[in-house]
């Protein structure tokens, strides 16, 4: 798995608000909370990159998540998601996601999810739309393979 | 408020699976888990009383939810959630449920939850339909004025 | 019971962050995402109001809790909590909470929430120390009774 | 990554029950709610196989989670969970887990969860304690290398 350290690399941050009822028995965020973080964060990326009537268009499915829990997250650590597209393939592409302290910009865990764009109506999967493709190069500033 | 303290009055009793994530930093299960699962058994009371297409056939809808919390719940107890038809009136009927300890019947929390039924497309609401009062009535084994 | 209409009443409010994971099948905030808001926002006050060490002072627990679901919150409404403190009195407490439109200011859902003070060590309520008394009664601008 | 695809590789299921606040707006159970399923059979199999008590001797921590998607949940949909021990190593220890439909056996999300055994007092990993990994070999009926 290549590493993608460079903080530079995000263009995409999200304050993420802690709840009182994400918080386990230890004082933890529970790990299944990071990833309510992770799909708030998803969302907006795609709404923030490629328009706010992109699921309007186009459904996104999950089809892998791999998530390296780094350091505990504690209430009330102020915790930002970043967001990037790492790789977009043939017939999928790969979001990479950090959960980091604001303050410390220690980071706190880290996750690729590997999706696939689906066309509910014909119910296969379906390729990433140009202009979709297209509008995440520019606001990654680098292009895609 | 009427008191309804014989355990007989509650025909639909359904257990409450708790999950680690339900628990707070006490060892408590969260307030706000409680009406998630006086959520779940709300939905299974209408489909076990009403029928399986209640729900596409009306819709309900929540005014005023009403609880007493008598007992913490530590996780892991048994809960069961109990649910009885208390009231139906012309605009709007009562649920009254409770979770208790499914071993010693302790009662933990109390909860009345006022709703009305929604027509979607009119958009206003509507009178519970008859045959729907009916069934309830059967279920519960008496008539709601 | 009584209203508390007035907008300027609130001088404690926070911006709630909504995820994805709190939707249901209509589109709709599932009411105990609510509560989870609620209690993010109560946590909040006590700490702003009373002092970061409050709930190493003291715990506070929830004994009634009473809302009324004015209008549905959609994703992505911007949403904040208000919250004030309505009453004190010898054994327990009345926190008013709301949970408005951050633009339109349209009331979705008012909360009243019954708390008492607790000793843990001793395993009975007490009364609320005065010092926290006397800074709510600073924040809000009023005696309580 | 290895493949367990035989059914009775799985010695421990639990059915997990669904709540409607599960789903999302397409009706599908949300992908951060399988983790909160997961994290429960995770506890249960450790409390059935290595004693009531395991959770008071040690603290288990996730370093790695990577779950396949293969399908989606429907509310309301019979599903149950398994769990087994796929691998123990030196310092870490790996968990296989599936969803799976209850009546068809259809495999809806497979999991691996990468674990470590924590000391919180000294603050550092410690190997799995032998009586925990011989338990564990007698209920999966093998040795892990």
């Amino acid at each position: 798995m290549q590493e993608k350290s460079e903080e530079t690399l995000f263009h995409h941050e999200l304050p993420a608000q802690l709840r009182w009822s994400d918080v386990d028995q230890f004082g933890h965020v529970n790990n299944n909370v990071y990833f309510s973080l992770y799909d708030m964060c998803k969302t907006r990326y795609f709404i923030d990159v490629a328009g706010e009537d992109i699921f309007q268009r186009i459904t996104i499915v999950v089809a892998n998540i791999n998530a390296n829990f780094i350091a505990p997250i504690y209430y009330p650590d102020e915790i930002v998601i970043q967001t990037t597209m790492e790789r977009i393939g043939r017939k999928s592409f790969t979001l990479l996601q950090r959960a980091i302290n604001a303050r410390t910009r220690e980071v706190k865990c880290e996750c690729r999810t590997i999706m696939v764009c689906y066309d509910r109506e014909q119910g296969c999967t379906i390729l990433m739309p140009d202009d979709v493709r297209q509008k995440i190069a520019e606001f990654e500033g680098r292009e895609f393979g």
